[in-house]
């Protein structure tokens, strides 16, 4: 089973694709997380947002398109943001709910404080105890840890290792149903 | 000139379809504008989110391919919205705004005061005084004011009316630069 992790913003929005054996719920799955892909689709903010919007639909159907995921999931927007971010967030969210839609992918929202809890032990987790649970569930061996490490080329790694968070968080769930 | 105004929600996306010549700043352009159509595009609650933005994605595009239109205006939400309305309503237009730029149709968005200043003359007029500025504007005869009233079969007059609004309001603004 193939789940896309997405992190939604205007500015970058990250990605992140993990594989989880079928038959996971039968197995010891902590060690069954395989990295599969991750990174950003950026946008710059001297286009119209409209346009934006355009890249972030077009890039995420390639996303789609190559890594045929089974899942998306997306994290929703804690409640006490301020109007503003809220709907530029909204806007970006919307995208990737139809692009999930377009392809029939069944869709799922967590919360930041759910993501923190699952992958990192707290709801209040810092973004680094969140990027070092990521790291931990992607392979205790170096191997996984430097690749998650060093394949990155520049660009926001926060947004991306947010979206394998929002995946994780996700496997996490299915296995303590 | 073909202008396509939307007041965007998940339930309800009213939109409102008008004609005005293309040598409209040169005119008395009162009476000249023309109303093409309106309608709703809306969805049942009991599908899944991502559905329903798909439903509006789809016959939004209906919409374009139909009447052809030169621009698109838009409702912006007023800021003091709460969060849960702001991401809702966000979403919904994420989803117009990149239909709006897959079809490479210049997009614009008003705020409601502003659209309630130009269509009413207050920009705290409320929805009857709105609603009759737009009959206004659609044609003093009993005709078009008529045809806007009795071919509405149902739903929700209130947003297609309101797309109707935005519509005028963008030309009111295009004729007042």
């Amino acid at each position: 089973m193939i789940i896309l992790g997405i992190d939604p913003g205007t500015a970058t929005t990250g990605y992140g694709v993990i594989k989880i054996p079928d038959d996971i719920l039968s197995r010891e799955f902590k060690y069954d997380i395989e990295l599969i892909s991750y990174g950003n689709i950026s946008t710059s903010k001297d286009r119209l947002m409209q346009d934006r919007l355009h890249i972030i639909h077009s890039e995420l159907t390639q996303v789609i398109k190559k890594y045929q995921p089974d899942q998306m999931v997306c994290e929703m927007l804690f409640f006490g943001a301020n109007t503003k971010t809220a709907i530029t967030v909204g806007q970006a969210r919307g995208v990737i709910m139809l692009t999930a839609s377009q392809h029939k992918i069944p869709f799922q929202d967590y919360t930041g404080p759910q993501i923190k809890l699952m992958v990192a032990g707290s709801g209040r987790a810092d973004k680094n105890q969140v990027h070092d649970g990521v790291r931990k569930f992607l392979g205790t061996a170096g191997r996984r840890r430097n690749k998650l490490k060093v394949s990155w080329k520049g660009g926001h790694l926060d947004d991306a290792t947010d979206a394998l968070a929002i995946a994780i968080c996700h496997v996490l769930k299915l296995v303590n149903k």
